[in-house]
């Protein structure tokens, strides 16, 4: 496309936006009307991608981090003819895949769902990284992003990443339409602002007006001819550009234009210009995965192991069978046991230094390129991440996460390093998987086990060693659990998991030596949870004691309760859990003033068995 | 204190660091012994802090970002007399104030709890700007933090509001001893990566050797010179300095000296020099808070209003009758209604941009200097403070958050805005209250009856508007819940809460109309939850179904089957929740999707009350 082919693609990307949010009703058709010259430029010019294979892995990969501008998106598939007009108008509608933020759930050429700000660079940064040291691949990323989301700091996490890898095969486009939703941003038009911070932390930067397509052009090769570092495209636009009664005005975000018509006849018409885009580059396919028999580690029955140590171990052996496993840490992989891993396989394993959010990213953007993430941290520290593992879920990422050093088993430290909030905050994700297991056997069948999984999968290890339970050939189904003691006689179920199976377990000895029979389940899999095994321990038990070394709200406790969230008669139920911040301790004692520890159960497992109330 | 007193006292607290950790077996020595120069300098010549009355208006203040160098804090509280050489050696013990990581729900000198990096910068800038906007003292802050931590995005966001809102009173010491937790940092000793990248943000940088205490002091010096921009001291230092055994070695972090003894003969054995420091400048204390009568808004039975507007008119009505609320805003005041309090009272209404982390540390730095933050953004976008929340609830700080946009009644927007993971998130942080109104009148209740709360409290609204379903002077208790409908004879009670109370009483109406007489509960109190009502509704009907815009994990199911987990028996129970990643779609379509409409509300409740299995 020539100059003016280019200058009429703009406006007919603006028109067909107008057109969607008209025919929707909302939608954000002023923030894709700021960037649609951008657009125009980057398709018709520079995207090198099959529309009919959005799985070729030479495609360049384009992610509009902007999300609301999702517009400007669909009109950009209209464009290169992957949705018709009728479709287009369907935007927002219920049934549509052209929702009002995009999402690859719907819609196989997005690579990530936005929405949430802040979040297409790091995710971009992730596919970059998976093109320069895993697929060794020529594809180019492109991320479009507004001003007012690099007040997130979640952008500088990625640009330092970025830079740190070299990853000259990204280019960020800036909108700078200096309009945020209630108001101006806070550096308005000064692109120099932008672009001082971009070269602080290591990149190239360009400063062109987003609204002049040669302009725009020169930009561009000059982003794909840099080498060494990333480029950020800082681009001057307007808000609404191109239509009088909403250009570079406050107070129209978020809403279609006042007068569509008028809009449409101001912008030249309706136009049907179609983009006949660069095709991609040759690429190898991603790693198919399986490539060697799994040989997992093994423990005998009665060793002390740390689940965090079974975790490192099992990963690295994955790792071995299957060469589409990654690794990514937050600095801390010494005490995850992720450089187990790293050991093993340094070609696959990334340091995303401490910045959480950022190692989430990364590996949503490693699952897109058909890899297999690992990412650990601090269970705690997972909390970070929490929009980026929300977002992960709607994208229907496929990733695993690690929480180590869980609950207040970990002693000293204190209450800032202990997770006590992750199971909440994973069994409330939709689609998400949640394990915590309490041996190294069981650890290891686990961290297996998750790789076959779909959505976000959550495992929990514990800093301190704990007693192996089970032999290395038992199995643990994901969505099971393991009836460790029961009988005829047991009038009372305990349900624990993790570092609470042992304690349960010499609680229900202490209650035996009273006479009172007692059935322990070890709940390993606490989403999906195990209804059927609790059912039946509810049924010929009566009652039910849950104790878990994490918040009363949330975790286990609710799991068990969801179980019986039927409609059926449900049994007599008690929750242990911590209820209080806790302070430094050793971690027995820790266990013990929670009362998380044998005695609390045993105390409580008399208590309901009596029929009194437990308080 | 003269040079070769600095040094000497750089020296104590080495020593006293090593003492703690070795005593307790555990801890950070070498992360406390790089800094330990710099904190001497710092609270010798320039720290001006009355340690007998921590609670003085003029008051200095002191962030320890870098929470595992506790040692060096305790070691730093001994040497001004607050605590005593006994106590230092408790560090890290059962019952201890001297935790691993400093918190003030403990100490009285402390600031904000420290130890998930990268949040002390955030919260000193909050608290920066109360000096500068609220208190208009001359109190200076200072925020000592690692190198590492730099890599979260949330120091980023910081940096940025520090500069934009002109924090002068404010100073960053980065203390870059190279050396993270399991390695070397991205940077190294590169001071001018750092000096790079917070001159771009807009602050003024002091390179420097961090164990030159003169230099350290001219550094300091010219940082209370440099007028209308942040600073920062990029401190060249080492990890373990001063005991070559340690000294910037690799593999050394969080464990106590290998031979203590040794290593404090090498330091030049104890001492026992005292601080005696600056004097607080005289300033004037916060306001008391209450100044006039509240004047709540009030709405008549039967308008068509939505909570988010009720919340911005009680935020602005409580702003009236008190003088301490403040209000904090993530660029979306707009849309939360936040932008009401805005109008009425600019002067206490702080824009914090897209950067939620931020908000959340804003809030928690307010509130520490005696001011009650209400922090509002959408309910989905809170996720991204999550683990600032969980900090603040380890300070132990009284801060409201408000999440707008709950749940798939939001419509056509889609996944990405909708909140359906929030009442988890908040409910698992300990301490926290969960409020989530249905009508308008409730709304401006709430709003009043959170600030005289204490810990975390958390108000959820919504978009759409509703009927109002209370008269203004019905009153709401914290803890307590209202039974819309009742009689001798239900067979059923339905527990719902915001937009789903109004689809529980249609639903009630539904199966009335089929003979099923139906109890309806409002239980706007999520936790803590009105265990009693429940109680006596499951007793008198014998079953509940409980429906919420949220998740089904974590949310209003999981905090019903909480209150009966006493013990004693249970009801047979439902719960009606959102159950997949919804698309774009009218609310009335959503609410329909979800099942959580009036007519899957009546579905569920005659299969309950059939003694059906609910699916």
């Amino acid at each position: 496309m020539n100059t003016g082919e280019l200058v009429e693609l703009g406006q007919q990307l603006r028109v067909d936006s107008v057109r969607a949010a008209d025919a929707a009703g909302s939608g954000h058709p002023t923030s894709s009307m700021s960037a649609a010259d951008l657009a125009a430029v980057l398709f018709a010019r520079h995207f090198r991608y099959d529309f009919e294979r959005p799985d070729h892995p030479g495609n360049d990969r384009f992610v509009l981090s902007k999300g609301h501008a999702s517009p400007l998106m669909y009109a950009l598939f209209k464009a290169v003819g992957a949705i018709d007009d009728e479709e287009l108008l369907t935007f927002r509608k219920n049934g549509s895949r052209l929702e009002g933020h995009p999402t690859p759930r719907r819609l196989p050429w997005v690579e990530t769902a936005t929405g949430s700000l802040g979040q297409g660079l790091p995710v971009g940064v992730g596919i970059a990284l998976a093109g320069k040291r895993l697929d060794h691949a020529d594809y180019r990323i492109w991320v479009l992003c507004g001003d007012s989301e690099l007040a997130e700091g979640s952008v500088w996490e990625a640009a330092e990443q970025a830079a740190y890898e070299n990853l000259d095969n990204l280019t960020l486009i800036v909108d700078v339409n200096r309009l945020g939703q209630r108001g101006p941003t806070r550096h308005g038009h000064d692109l120099d602002a932008y672009a001082r911070r971009f070269q602080a932390f290591g990149w190239h930067t360009v400063e062109v007006d987003g609204h002049d397509v040669d302009a725009v052009d020169r930009a561009y090769g000059e982003a794909l001819s840099t080498r060494g570092q990333p480029s950020a495209i800082i681009a001057r636009t307007l808000k609404g550009k191109g239509v009088e009664a909403v250009q570079d005005r406050e107070g129209l975000h978020g809403k279609p234009l006042p007068d569509a018509e008028e809009a449409i006849a101001e912008l030249g018409g309706r136009r049907d210009l179609r983009i006949r885009g660069e095709r991609p580059s040759a690429a190898a396919a991603p790693p198919a995965g399986h490539t060697g028999r799994l040989e997992l580690p093994r423990w005998d029955k009665g060793e002390e192991v740390a689940t965090r140590d079974a975790f490192g171990e099992a990963l690295a052996a994955l790792g071995a069978a299957r060469d589409d496993v990654v690794a990514l840490d937050g600095e801390v992989g010494d005490s995850t046991r992720a450089e187990a891993f790293a050991k093993a396989h340094p070609e696959r394993y990334f340091e995303c230094y401490i910045a959480e959010q950022q190692m989430v990213a990364t590996a949503v953007g490693m699952a897109s390129r058909g890899r297999l993430p690992y990412a650990a941290t601090f269970a705690a520290f997972l909390t970070r991440a929490h929009d980026f593992i929300r977002m992960a879920s709607v994208s229907g990422s496929g990733i695993n996460l690690v929480g180590s050093h869980a609950g207040v088993a970990i002693g000293q430290d204190g209450p800032s390093q202990m997770g006590l909030e992750d199971l909440a905050m994973m069994r409330s994700v939709h689609g998400s998987t949640v394990l915590y297991p309490c041996d190294a056997n069981q650890t290891a069948r686990l961290v297996a086990a998750m790789a076959g999984l779909d959505g976000i999968r959550y495992l929990r290890t514990s800093r301190g060693v704990g007693p192996v339970i089970y032999g290395p050939d038992e199995e643990f189904p994901v969505g099971g659990s393991k009836v460790l003691r029961s009988s005829g006689r047991d009038r009372l179920t305990l349900v624990a998991a993790g570092v609470t199976v042992p304690e349960a377990l010499a609680a229900a000895e202490a209650l035996e030596g009273e006479g009172i029979a007692v059935r322990v389940i070890d709940l390993y899999s606490v989403k999906p949870v195990d209804r059927e095994t609790l059912r039946v321990a509810g049924e010929e038990t009566g009652c039910l004691v849950t104790v878990e070394d994490h918040h009363p709200e949330g975790g286990l406790g609710d799991a068990v309760a969801e179980a019986f969230a039927d409609g059926r008669p449900v049994p007599r139920l008690v929750r242990l859990g911590v209820r209080d911040t806790p302070g430094s301790a050793s971690p027995d004692e820790q266990l013990s003033a929670a009362g998380i520890d044998a005695e609390s159960i045993a105390a409580a497992g008399r208590l309901l068995v009596a029929e009194a109330i437990v308080p």
